[in-house]
C-alpha cells in the first residue's frame, strides 16, 4: 500500500477560485479504477493550506493517476493559484491497523516490536 | 470530524529506539474510546521520518488522548530522539467522501461548487 499526502498553498485571494478545480479533481480521481483513497482537507489555522491523503495500491497506479487526462488539465490550473509549490510526501505503514484491511494486506515491510 | 497529520524527525542511530515506542503509543491510543484512527507511517526517502495521520470527534477528544497517562509517559521518550521538533496540522474535510461515514456525518462546514 502506498500513502501519499500531498500539500498545496493557495494565495488567499484565489481560494474560492481553486475550489471547483479541487471539486472536479476529487470526483474524477475517485473514479479511477486503481483510487484506494483520495481525502482533501483545509488547514484549520492557515487558509488556503490544502491537504490531500491518498491511498493507492502501489507506484504504478499513483503513475496513472498523474498521468490522467483530469489530472493533467486540472493541476496547472490549481498550481497558478499557488503562493509557492506544493509538496507531497510518499509513505508505507509501520504499525497496520489490524481492522484495516488494506493496510493489513501491506504489512510485509511492517515492523513490530 | 477533526483530522490531524502529526510529524517526527528521528535521529537515525535512534530509529529502532522508537518503534518499540511508537508500538505502545498506538496500541493504547486505539483502545482510547474517542480515537476514531491513529495510523503511523514512514517516509519512503527519509529515514527517520515518521507520520501519524490521526482522527477525532472533535478537539475535546485530540485534548483527552494529549493528557493520557500513555501520551504524557511516551511522547517525551521519543522527542528525545529527534534531530528537530515535530509538526502537526489540524484538519477539516472539503469533499467528503460520500463511502466515509465519518467524514460525511461532519460535512457541515463542507464546500462543494
Amino acid at each position: 500500500m502506498l500513502k501519499v499526502i500531498a500539500e498545496d498553498f493557495i494565495k488567499p485571494e484565489h481560494i474560492e477560485t481553486v475550489r471547483p478545480l479541487y471539486a472536479e479533481l476529487v470526483r474524477l480521481t475517485r473514479g479511477e479504477p486503481l483510487c484506494l483513497a483520495y481525502e482533501l482537507f483545509e488547514d484549520h489555522k492557515q487558509p488556503g493550506h490544502f491537504i490531500f491523503i491518498e491511498e493507492w495500491p502501489d507506484q504504478a497506479a499513483l503513475d496513472a493517476h498523474c498521468a490522467s487526462e483530469h489530472f493533467r488539465r486540472l493541476v496547472p490550473q490549481i498550481d497558478a493559484c499557488q503562493t509557492k509549490p506544493g509538496t507531497y510526501i510518499l509513505m508505507k505503514p509501520v504499525l497496520a491497523d489490524p481492522n484495516d484491511q488494506a493496510a493489513s494486506s501491506a504489512s510485509a515491510s511492517t515492523v513490530t516490536p
